[in-house]
């Protein structure tokens, strides 16, 4: 897939960053907002002790956290300001252990429509010398809440 | 589906107890196991601020990462000391927001195969009062390792 | 769970039948629709030569198309006259050979919103003995839609 | 994602095409086989009115059917002579109706592991003229059987 690598524009980058930062569960996994294009969120995660499972791998837990919020950012970075998104369904594979120095989950959006968005989610491992492996992949359904209806 | 109130063996209840207590994420998050029956294990998560979505709601990857875990562990009640399982899949569909003074997360074996596991997934929002709402619904897919093969 | 005997109303049976009738593949399967509940609906399928895998087991294609229709009825009989649902997505795991004389496929509604139905999908070989045995479980996503705004 | 246009060896194909000859449900369905890459095959299923939805579009239980075979020969090109591949489990999110001349539906291999395979699954729908529109995307585990073992 080609990369895009374009950003999102001023005001959607915006919008994400202040929602991220109110979201207690990312700040206590150490999680952090790498990149919003359009349609495409990157969330990285350093493999610290507190989120590894026993065997030293970053716990499936973890992992699909970083999936989730990708995903509903992606989407989020489509549509209008009083517009916020809601997770209706995700579903993961855990391909590899959860290995690295950090892992980086990119929600992909699949298709935008009014109502539902469909996402894929990828999750890969990176390495310190920065060597990338696939460790989860999964795909993921979101509904459009409008803000002032809720 | 019936209750199954009986609790698993010492031994079982043993070893989940202590792989459990070895999970940094389980810690970080506040989770703690509160039931052990054969091929049911449920853990509860308090909704501590830490864990809450900028609405108000448990973030959807705290809720998901203990019913994973719930799920895993569950698995494991069935299979002889030297079993491990790791988790190939799941999906779960979040039905309503995750309010309540805590949640309980409850992994609930459907099939137990020489190789994989199928477990149901069940999150339920437990009001201050006691009261229960399914938040959500799920479905995983796990794997069984030899501890000594690894 | 416990079964909910009770059949939909008249007009909600109608409505479901005249659907059922008009789809092709139901019939080119050989599918019937044995029952219409409130919130629960079953298709059951002969286990025909057509619909055999290679190895003599009810072909896992035939296995689903049941599910997800018994699903999509279920929801519809919680619906208003003027609404069809659609499926947004399902997941299933082929839990054992779909083996017997017919097999019995059960929509059963999990949670019913405005816009979005939750259903679990269960699939039964059933011998010419009547033994029973869970052969497919899964979990779908539907999404209602008004008749007249299509 | 870049396509593989490679064929898969003589024996592979060989071994594939007689599979899918064996398959009742195929050939009830008018499906064919219309590419065995390493990695990745490719089902089409003509819009015949059988398969046709009351609405005329292709049915999402013929739409998967074709998908979760695509997926399953192209674990198998991956795999020697003496293995087999069974579904563990898909998930599909129906995307757009299914409209066009004839679906195309690709299974490609996103992981090939010891005993678990996890592939892609995409179906298209292509009109007359050729236009491609994506109708359904999921995701498929599988897992690999020693045909000796049987």
């Amino acid at each position: 897939m080609p990369e895009q690598l374009q950003q999102a524009g001023p005001a959607v980058r915006e919008r994400i960053q202040q929602s991220f930062a109110r979201q207690g569960l990312m700040s206590l996994l150490g999680a952090r907002l790498t990149r919003i294009g359009p349609g495409r969120v990157h969330i990285t995660l350093p493999a610290r002790p507190e989120v590894r499972h026993e065997h030293g791998y970053v716990h499936a837990g973890a992992t699909s956290t970083i999936a989730d919020s990708a995903g509903g950012y992606a989407a989020l970075t489509l549509f209008a300001e009083d517009s916020e998104v809601l997770t209706v369904e995700y579903k993961i594979n855990l391909l590899a252990p959860a290995a690295g120095d950090h892992l980086e989950a990119a929600g992909i959006v699949l298709k935008s429509g009014r109502t539902l968005t469909v996402c894929q989610l990828e999750v890969h491992g990176v390495g310190e010398d920065g060597e990338r492996k696939l460790v989860t992949h999964g795909q993921q359904t979101l509904i459009r809440v409008d803000r002032s209806a809720e």
